[in-house]
Formats: C-alpha cells, structure tokens, sequence
C-alpha cells in the first residue's frame, strides 16, 4: 500500500537524506561478510568524526535512540551509585528513571523547562557522583546546555565522575567534541540530524569508561563487553553477538558519507541558517518563542501557541493540506507549544520558508 | 559506495521480499502519524495471523532478534521463579544466559546437538517451574522441536507454568498456532523466513502472561507495561514511549502482505518443498545431513562438512565466485557443518539448485 509523502518538521523523525534512503534498499549483505565489516568499521569510523572522539568503542547500536540511554545506564551503574542528573526537559526526566532502574541512588537537579542546565548547581548537587548526567539538546524543549562548560567544571571538581551526554538531537546538526570536552558515555538517535529513518542509536564510551564498566550487566542485548567483541574483535577475532541489522547501517553509512563530503562544519552551519531564518521568521509573525534566548537549538525551535488558537487543530490542518508534520509539545506544554525541526535534509532555507508560508496561511496572520 | 549483490544462503539474514526492501524506502511517516498507527496496527494483525494468535500484546519490538529473548525474560521472571529451559543448541544455551541475568533459578535441560527437544524430559525436570522454554527451530542445528506437544503436556503436568518458545528462525516459513499450542510468550526476528532485513523482533505476549508479567521491569526499552500503553492505548490514548523504527516496520507490513497473499500454508509449503529438494540433492551427492531425521526444518539445512574438505574455503570460495553466502556451523560444529537457509524469498526451487550445483563444482562432485 503506497504511503503519502510528508514534510518531516517535527521533532523527528525528519525526511532521510536521499543517500539514506539508497542506502537502506542497497543489497542486502549478511552480518559476517567481510564487506560488511569493512563498511561496519567505515560506519564506526565516520561516526567517530561527528561526535568528536578517537574512542574504540564507538558504535551503532541495534535500537532506537532510547536503546542508548538503556545502554549508557546499564553498562555504568552499579547498585547505590550516586547519578547526578540534570533536568532540564522530559529526557532528564526519563534519564532518572532509567538510571534508577539500575540501582542508582539519583540526585535530580531540577530546571525549569526552557532553561539551559546550571553547570554550577549541577556541580554542588553531590560531593563526590559517580555519574554526571545531562541532555546536550533537549528534544522536549529545544535548549542547548553546555556540555564542555560541565565537562571542565566537572574535571576540576569530580575527576573521578564519568560524564555522561544524550546527544539524540544534536549529533550531525551541532558541532560534538566528546573528548575535548571530557565527554565518557554519549549517546543518539538516527532519526534526527543525522538525516536517517529511526532506529539505531549511535553510542561512544571512553576508555575509562570502559575500565570501570558493569561486567555481565542485567541486559545480554545491550551488554557492551559482548558487543565490544563483536565490533571491536578480540585476540580470537570477531565474536558473534546479534544479527547486525545491516540495511539501517548500511544507510546510516551513506548518510555519514553525505555528510563528511558536506563538511561537519557546513552542515552545522546549515542548520544555524535555517533555524535562524525560522526563529526569525515566527518572531516577525508575532509569536513567542519558548526556549531561552541564546540557548535556542536551530534545528529544534519551539514557540508558544497562541492563546486563542487551537494547537491540535493546526497541526492537523498542516498535516491534512500541506503534508507538512510538526510536533506538539511535551509534557505539560502539550497543547500550548509547538515543535518545529529542521534537521538533516531539512535544514534548508526553503524548508524554513515552507513551513512559515503554510503557518501564516493556517493562523491567518 | 555500491554493495555487492549477494545470495544469501546462510542461517539468515536471508534476501528480503522485493515488497519488504520497497517497503524500506517508501516515503517516511512520523510515528505518531495517524497513518502510520494505522500501518502499525495492520502489521499487528498480521503478525497474529502468522502466530496463529489472538493475543491482543502483539508487536515488532524495536531491535534485532535477540531483543525479543531479553523482553521475554524481563518481563516474566522474579528473582528465584525457576524456568526450566530445553538446551538442544546455540539459542537454547543462550535462553539460560539471559534468563540467569534476571534472577532467574535456571534448570536447564541438555540434550545433544541435532536432536529435538524432548517432551518428557523437560518436564520432568522440575514439580512447579515458573517458565517453561523451548526453541521451536533451532537456528544452530537446523532442528525442529514440536511445541504443541510441549505445550499439551504442560498444561496437564503444570498449568500454572508459562510457556515460552524462541521463534527466530520459525515464523513466517513453518506453521504456528501459538494459541492453540498453549504458548503464552513467543518472539522472532524478521531476517528469516519473514522476508525482511534484520531489525525488529516480532512478539507476542498472552494474556495469561500480561496479568503475571513484572511490572518496572529493570530494563526501561523493553517494559512491556510502556510499550503496551503505545501500541494498544488506553483510557487516555496512545503514551509516546519511544520512536519506533517505521521504515523497518513498513517493511516488514510489505512482507506480511505478501505472505497474506501468498497465503501462509502456501508459503510454508514452498518452504518444504525447496528444502526438501536441497536435502535429496545434498544426500546425492553424497553428503551427509546433521540433524535427526524426521526433525529436520526445511528452512534451514545443516550438513556435515566432508572430512577432508576445508569449511572455511568452500564457503570462500562460494562467496566470491558465485556470490552466495552460506553459514558456518555453531559452537563446536563451527568448522564441522554447514548451515544453508532456504528462507523467505528464498524458498524456492531456483535457489536449492543454484546452491546445489556451486557446491558440486566447488566440491567436485
């Protein structure tokens, strides 16, 4: 049954690039052919340039974006351990629990949504954390936090702390410099800047992770001295884990290649023009942005909805007569905030004016 | 970069459907999407009609096979509820591992590689266990194991059990009647004989199990308690839990609509008669078959690898002079069997003598 053409513009997933979507009906190798190895390495390598770091394990992993928040906790978290969580939006919020399934005693260190997280209150939450914990873009808010202020701050004041960093919605969209900024366990989605359909979560962990990681943790899909041995290899060689699911890697290839040939940089810079363009363009309409100011990502802008406007209503109208999918917002800003992404193949100026065009159109304004 | 166009013969990933691989690079719906709901509760249904169940907790979790395993052990076992687990190769072994991880008191019941499952056997090994697990088809021996006498015999010996049966290598290419068998947990994976590349894992859940499963189970990805409150709603809708993989999940939609059409004892009878023909073809060259007779799956051959013939080489040189991929054997057997899959698209006459005939020419036979 064919399925309708849509404009991606909500908090993801967004339209794949063109190469990912070949990518993803390419031949399909099997897990062990030394060709797909070869292209499981390029993956790992290419990922390795986005995030910013030279750490071995560095991998896609076999699951949506979720599954590497799983991951991070999972392989880290002993039973007691103290995490220092930053909240700033519905996936600190989620971090906590997740955290606290695995046994740690969590401090949660509250912002208001909106805001960016507070290196310093971060800071002073506990003497001496395991983890530190903080969402580098809020996908339910739009927020940038300073992960590299956090890290240096971090390093001066709990050296033994593993910093941890959800980099769902920033990876490929916002320069990553996991290791210039102390980064020890990051993780992210596909789906998002990436610029590929939903369902692997890119994941990297330092090596002093990697030394004080969980051995045998309570999950066998997500346990990385298993993974490790399978995309890493061993004195024995490679070892069979779990089927690769080799068609999303393979795609998740050529959007990296896509991407390396663009430039890290122009594509980081190709997001700040177009979310600008967007933020500029709701503000000349009259509406109030969310996200505060200086902090706002440009690849997900959120905006107040109108007192006197049905928000559910107007998403359905730019669904039904322009194909044109945005998001609503999160938790308790369901129905007055909207979200609005412009990421990967999206961050185009014609993308912003698209969705402006059609917004002015339906809110008559 | 372009991939080489392979056949793949081995334990899977098998060729996907033409349907399933158009399936992948349809235009891409959010997963909030009402289209898309409406995509993913028509792959429900047919996921059901391929299980032969009515259970209402039927869905493709987001990952690999192997997920399917870890959400069915997490989400039924407390610590010290005793599974007792038929070990009859790799997945059976693999069953005790995961399971262990839970907490759970594991009675695992050997039998020797190549041999089903043995009914009395299994249920003689503990008066009142909490979960009783079988591998349906054996992935690393090529072994059908009869899941419905399993299931007959427990529910007289011990009806409070729940019955679990690791499907991966069985739906889609043999007949399954999960409810008539008794079977209340079951998973697969799609790059078998569903026709799809690898990455979800089909699931069903019986009610039975759904009133006695743990709820906040210690992984968050796969708490079947979130995942239910998405994909079946309830009183206030449907709960965003995580963002489903809805390129992999038209995907497999596509494929099930093929075997809808095909019709599923249509297609369970292609896959006996293509495997039929490999085994008579593989005896008359001389070879020798390794599972029991009589418990051999059609879907997937294991033979034993002639004496004084390198494993190794044959499935090189099959793999860069006629481009098909078949498997190594498991565990001890890596180097002493075969495994070649007939799956899927794969199940057909063209493709037992096309593998026929470049293992005579490499064999020399």
């Amino acid at each position: 049954m064919a399925l309708t053409e849509r404009t991606l513009l909500g908090p993801g997933p967004s339209n794949p690039y063109p190469e990912a979507t070949a990518g993803l009906s390419a031949p399909l190798l099997g897990h062990l052919d030394p060709e797909f190895i070869g292209l499981l390495e390029r993956t790992c390598d290419r990922l390795r340039a986005v995030w910013g770091t030279a750490n071995p394990l560095t991998l896609p992993l076999s699951g949506t974006g979720s599954i590497g928040m799983e991951a991070a906790f999972a392989n880290t978290v002993r039973r007691g351990d103290v995490a220092v969580i930053a909240v700033n939006g519905l996936f600190g919020a989620r971090m906590c629990e997740v955290a606290a399934r695995y046994g740690a005693e969590v401090v949660r260190v509250d912002h208001a949504w909106g805001e960016p997280v507070d290196v310093e209150r971060v800071l002073a939450a506990h003497p001496a954390p395991a983890i530190v914990a903080a969402v580098h873009a809020e996908t339910s808010t739009g927020v940038r936090s300073d992960i590299a202020a956090l890290g240096a701050a971090l390093r001066e004041r709990s050296p033994e702390a593993l910093l941890l960093a959800d980099c769902v919605t920033s990876l490929g969209g916002t320069e990553i410099a996991l290791d210039a900024w102390g980064v020890d366990i990051a993780y992210s989605g596909t789906q998002k800047c990436l610029g590929v359909a939903p369902g692997l979560a890119p994941f990297s962990f330092s090596e002093r992770a990697w030394q004080r990681r969980v051995t045998a943790p309570p999950i066998w899909y997500l346990d990385l001295g298993l993974l490790g041995a399978y995309v890493r290899g061993g004195p024995g060689g490679r070892t069979y884990h779990h089927t690769a699911p080799v068609a999303m890697i393979a795609s998740l290839d050529a959007a990296l290649e896509r991407i390396a040939e663009e430039g890290v940089d122009a594509v980081a810079e190709r997001h700040r023009a177009a979310g600008r363009r967007l933020q500029e363009g709701l503000v000349e309409m009259g509406l109030e942005l969310f996200a505060a100011e200086g902090h706002r990502l440009p690849q997900l802008t959120t905006v107040r909805v109108p007192g006197d406007v049905d928000s559910a209503k107007v998403r359905e109208q730019l669904l039904t007569e322009y194909g044109i999918e945005i998001g609503a917002g999160a938790g308790e800003y369901a129905s007055s905030v909207w979200r609005i992404g412009l990421m990967g193949h999206n961050a185009r100026m014609d993308r912003a004016e698209l969705v402006l065009g059609a917004l002015r159109r339906v809110l008559r304004r």
